[in-house]
C-alpha cells in the first residue's frame, strides 16, 4: 500500500509547497459546512458518544480518565484511557527506526493520508471541537476542521522540502594537483529527534495542535499529544485516526499516542521534563510556556502564549466599514482567540473619517452600535460569539466594569438550543493613556479597550510599549496617510508582530490563513515560534551523514 | 557602492548555494598556500604587530587587555580595547534598523565582500592563528584562512537561501461565492532577533566562528565577538575588516564589534545574560556549552562542545592505508581537534586484513610505527603536530601513561625555528572493554586508545554507549563486510554522528569540507547546532508580514 500511497498524495503535496512558496490563496479543504454532510446527522452521532468510554488501543492503560464539560451547558461524560508514562514513552520510541528509515517521502504521504481522513471526519471532529471550546458551530467546522487541517499540511510541506533540500546521495570529488581526484560517495540520513509532545490547548484544540503534530512527524519523530482536560475529544479523534493509518502503512501505531491526563497530575510537565522528550509543542498561558522553555532544556521547545492585541486608529476613509470590521473581530468567538484585539488606540483630539470628523467618544460609539448591531438577535448572535470556554473567562468579563468607564456592556443572550450555554458578548471600556497597568496585561476574553492617547505618534508609542513587553499576536492600523502607515510598519517590525492594515470587509485581523499568512512570528513574548517557517520545522531533526571512498 | 557590491557578489552568491545544495566539491578560495603570497614576508608583519595595540576604533573602550602567548613560546604582548559593556551594546543595536531595512541581497553582498577581504589577508590571518592556537604553519593557513572563508560562505548561503524562499510581497486572492474576491496584498519582512554574540575558542577561533557570525550578520543581527583570551588577534583582525566593509558600504560599523576580556571578567557569561543578546554562538567546554544552553532564556544557542570521538576497527583490505590514515589523524595538530579519534575499538580476538589476521597487538603496533614514520623527523613532525594549546593540554598528555598500558609514548620533538615551542607527540594506550571510566570521557589533545573489545557488535556497542551519552563529533568504521558497515551506519544514525568509512588514503576523519560535509549534527551532547543546515540560520531572523486590501 505505500508505494500506491506516495503516488496519491504526490500532486498535493507538490501544490502545497508551491503555495508556502508563492503565499497565494489556496486549499485543498473546502471551507464551506455544506461540504461536511448533514450538520444534525453529526449531532445525533456526537450525542451518541456521551457518557461512554473512547477506546483507544494504546499501551500502559492503567484507568480512565475525564471530566470534560461543554460551553454550551452539559457534561460530555467522555472517559479516555490513562496511559502509565514509562510505558506510554517505550512505546512511543519503538516504532521510531523503522519511520526513521521510511524516508521523507513515505513519511509525507502518511501524514497527508492522516490529514484526508481528518477531513473526511471534519463533521464530527467541529461537534467536539464545538462542545469542548464553545466555538459557533460555523467557526467549530471551519477553524476546527480544514483550516487546522491546512496547517497541518502547510508543515508537511515546509518539513518536507526542508528534509529534501539537498539530495539523499553526492559524489564528492575533489581536484589532486596531478594525482587522481580525492572521491567520496556521501549519504545523508534524515534523523528525527525523538519523542515529541504536543500540549494542547482548551480553545484551539486541532487548530493549535496540528503543526506541531504533523512537522514532529514527518520528520520522524513520535508524538506524545497532551490535550487540554477540557478540551480532549477532538484530539482524541485526531489520535485515533493517526494511529489507524500508521499502522494501515505497517507502521507502529504507538508513533501516535494519547496522553489524557487525571486531575492534578501536571502530566505535561512530568512528560515534558523525560529525557525521551526531545521536542515540545505548547499553546496556553505565559507562565507555563515560559516554565517550559527554561526547563525543558533537553528539547526544542516551541510556545505560543498571550500577548496584548493592538489596534492604531489613526483616520479612515469608511468609517462604518472600520466598525463593522472591528466589531466583528471583537465578537467572534467572544473574543476568545490569541488574535482578537484588546487595545483600541484613538487620539484623545478624535480622527478625521469618509464622515467627517469622530471624537473618540464618536468612535467609541460606532464600534458600540456595530456590536449591537451584529449581536442584536440572540440567535444570531449566539453562532458569532459562541460560548465562554470556562470558568476564568467568565469571572474576567463580569469583573471587567470595574476596570474602566463601560462604553458598552456586556450581554448575556439566551442560546435558542443550548439553555444551558454560558453565552456573553463584549464589554467595551474606555481608559486614557496612563492606564496603562489596566491595557498593558492580557485580559483574554470579551473585554476591549477604547484607549484615548494624546496622538497617533502616542498610540504608535503604546503599541511598541505594550507588543515588547507583553507581545502580540496580531496588531492592527487603520489610516489614510501612508506616512502614518509606514511608521506602524516600522513598529509593527520593532514589536515584531504581523499588521494588518484598514481593515473594512471581508477580511478580519483575527484570522490567518494558511499558507500564506505567518502566524505569531517568534519575534515579540507572545510566542517563541510562528505557524509556520522555517524555523518551526528545521530543528525538528537533524541531518547524519557517511562518507566512503568511492569506487569508480 | 551598494548596488555595485550586490552585483559584484552575485554570482558567486549563486555558486555557493548550489554547491550546498548539490553538496560536490567546490571552493572559490583556494587552500595552496602558494596563493597567498609569501609566508616569510608574513611573519615578518607579524613580527611587527607585537608588543603594540591593536587599534580598533569601537565606542566604550574603556582601557586595553592582552596576555595571549604563541604556544611556539613567545607572548605577544598585543593590546586590544576593552569595552564598556553598556555602551558596547546600545552601539551595536544602533546600526540594526538600517542594516535590516538593507535586505538580504544586500546583507549578503557586503558578507561576501567581507570574506573576500578575510581571504585577500590569508597569510597574514594564518600567522595570526599559528601563534594563538598552536597549529602548524600550512594548517594555520587552511584551516584558519580558506576553509574558515568557506564555512562563512556557507552559512551567508544557507541563511540567504532561508530569506529568500518566499517572495517579498504576494498578492492573496480568495474566491466568495458569487462576490467579489477578498484581495489583500501582503508584504513579508525579515526582521532580526537583535544582538548576537559569538564565542570563539582558542583552537579554531575563525573556523568555528564564522559560521555563527556570517550566519547571524547576514540575517540582520548586530554582532558582538567574544574571542577566547588566548586567540584574540585573528577575531580582532576579522572584526577590523567587518567594520572596514560595512562603513565603506553605509552601514553603522558597530554592526560588528570586539569583546575582548579582562581576566577573571567572565564576559562571556555577562553578555549572554543580556537582554539585548538574542543570539549566542559558542565553541567550549560541555560544562560551559551546557550552562550557556541553560542560562540565557532569552537568546538562541548554538554550541558546539566536546565529544569522544570513536573508530570502530573490524577489518580491512589495506591494512598500511588504515594504519597511515588513522596515524595521520591522531598526529595533525597533536590531536588538538574536536573531530580528533580517541577510541580505537578492536575485537580482542584481532581483526582479519589484506596481510592476514592481525592481533590486537599488531593493530596497534601498525598504527604506532605509523605515527613514528610520519614523526620520526622533528623538522616535518612539527609541520604535523603543531604546538600544544594551553597548559591544561600539556598536562593531560604528560599524565597519561597513568591511565592504561602505554602502547607508544609521546615525545617532544624540538622545533627547527621555535625553540620555545611546545611540541608532542600522540601517546597511544591500551584499555580493554572495562575500562569505561578512562575512554568514556573525553581526554582532549594527543591521547588515544587501543580498547580491546569482546566483538564488532561489542565495539558497536560501546560506541552507540559512549556517542549518546558523551556525544561525539566524527565516528570512523573499517570493514571489509558490508554487513557490519551497515550496522554502524544504524549505530551511527542512533547516535547522531557523522560516520566515515575505510578512509585509507588522503581524505581523514578529522577533515569536514564545507558545502559538503555536515560538521557535527546536533543530535547528540557534542553539539545541540550543526555547520551548517537550515536549523542554524532559519532561528536567526523572523518573518514579519503586513497585509492591506488591494486596491486593484
Amino acid at each position: 500500500m505505500t508505494d500506491d500511497l506516495v503516488e496519491r498524495h504526490r500532486a498535493l503535496l507538490e501544490r502545497a509547497i508551491q503555495a508556502v512558496r508563492t503565499r497565494d490563496y489556496w486549499t485543498p479543504f473546502p471551507e464551506s459546512p455544506k461540504t461536511y454532510g448533514d450538520p444534525a446527522a453529526a449531532a445525533t452521532e456526537f450525542q451518541a458518544r456521551l457518557d461512554s468510554d473512547f477506546t483507544l488501543d494504546q499501551p500502559g492503560t492503567d484507568g480512565t480518565v475525564g471530566g470534560e464539560r461543554s460551553p454550551f451547558g452539559f457534561d460530555l461524560g467522555i472517559r479516555y484511557p490513562h496511559a502509565e508514562v514509562d510505558t506510554l514513552l517505550a512505546a512511543a520510541q519503538a516504532g521510531i527506526p523503522a519511520w526513521r528509515e521510511a524516508g521523507p517521502d513515505l513519511r509525507a504521504a502518511v501524514c497527508l493520508e492522516i490529514l484526508s481522513r481528518l477531513n473526511a471526519r471534519t463533521a464530527e471532529i467541529a461537534q467536539a471541537v464545538m462542545h469542548t471550546t464553545g466555538q459557533g458551530s460555523a467557526m467549530a467546522l471551519q477553524a476546527g476542521g480544514p483550516h487546522a487541517q491546512d496547517r497541518g499540511l502547510e508543515a508537511v510541506a515546509y518539513a518536507y522540502a526542508e528534509m529534501t533540500r539537498h539530495p539523499a546521495t553526492a559524489r564528492w570529488e575533489k581536484p589532486a594537483g596531478r594525482g587522481e581526484p580525492l572521491r567520496l560517495d556521501k549519504t545523508f540520513h534524515v534523523v528525527p529527534r525523538g519523542v515529541a509532545l504536543v500540549v494542547g490547548c482548551n480553545t484551539f484544540p486541532t487548530w493549535n495542535s496540528y503543526p506541531g503534530l504533523f512537522a514532529s512527524l514527518v520528520t520522524g519523530n513520535a508524538v506524545v499529544v497532551k490535550p487540554h482536560p477540557r478540551a480532549v475529544l477532538p484530539l482524541a479523534i485526531t489520535v485515533a485516526i493517526a494511529r489507524e493509518v500508521l499502522a494501515e502503512a505497517g507502521f507502529d501505531a504507538n508513533l501516535v499516542t494519547l496522553a489524557a491526563e487525571a486531575p492534578g497530575e501536571r502530566l505535561a510537565s512530568v512528560l515534558a521534563q523525560r529525557p525521551e522528550v526531545r521536542i515540545v509543542d505548547f499553546t496556553g498561558s505565559t507562565a507555563y510556556g515560559e516554565w517550559l522553555e527554561r526547563n525543558a532544556p533537553q528539547a526544542q521547545v516551541y510556545t505560543e502564549k498571550a500577548g496584548v492585541n493592538t489596534v492604531v486608529v489613526d483616520s479612515t476613509a469608511d468609517f462604518a466599514g472600520m466598525c463593522r470590521n472591528l466589531a466583528f473581530s471583537l465578537s467572534l468567538y467572544s473574543g476568545q482567540m490569541c488574535t482578537t484585539p484588546q487595545n483600541l488606540l484613538v487620539p484623545r483630539g478624535g480622527i478625521e473619517t469618509d464622515e467627517g470628523h469622530k471624537s473618540v467618544e464618536e468612535v467609541a460609539g460606532g464600534i458600540a452600535a456595530a456590536i449591537d448591531g451584529l449581536l442584536g438577535d440572540d440567535a444570531r448572535a449566539v453562532e458569532v460569539t459562541g460560548a465562554i470556554v470556562n470558568d476564568d473567562v467568565l469571572e474576567r468579563v463580569e469583573s471587567a466594569p470595574s476596570l474602566g468607564e463601560v462604553l458598552l456592556a456586556s450581554r448575556a443572550p439566551a442560546h435558542p438550543r443550548f439553555p444551558g450555554a454560558v453565552v456573553r458578548t463584549p464589554v467595551l471600556l474606555r481608559l486614557s493613556a496612563d492606564d496603562e497597568k489596566v491595557y498593558g496585561t492580557e485580559h483574554f476574553g470579551p473585554i476591549a479597550f477604547v484607549v484615548a492617547t494624546e496622538s497617533t505618534e502616542d498610540s504608535l508609542r503604546i503599541f511598541r510599549q505594550t507588543g515588547r513587553s507583553r507581545g502580540a499576536i496580531t496588531a492592527a492600523v487603520h489610516s489614510t496617510d501612508e506616512s502614518v502607515l509606514a511608521a506602524a510598519e516600522d513598529a509593527a517590525m520593532d514589536v515584531g508582530v504581523a499588521l494588518s492594515v484598514n481593515l473594512t470587509g471581508g477580511v478580519f485581523v483575527n484570522q490567518s490563513a494558511a499558507y500564506s499568512d505567518f502566524h505569531a512570528t517568534g519575534a515579540n513574548p507572545a510566542a517563541n515560534a510562528c505557524l509556520t517557517d522555517a524555523a518551526y520545522v528545521a530543528g525538528r531533526f537533524r541531518i547524519v551523514q557517511s562518507r566512503r571512498p568511492a569506487t569508480v
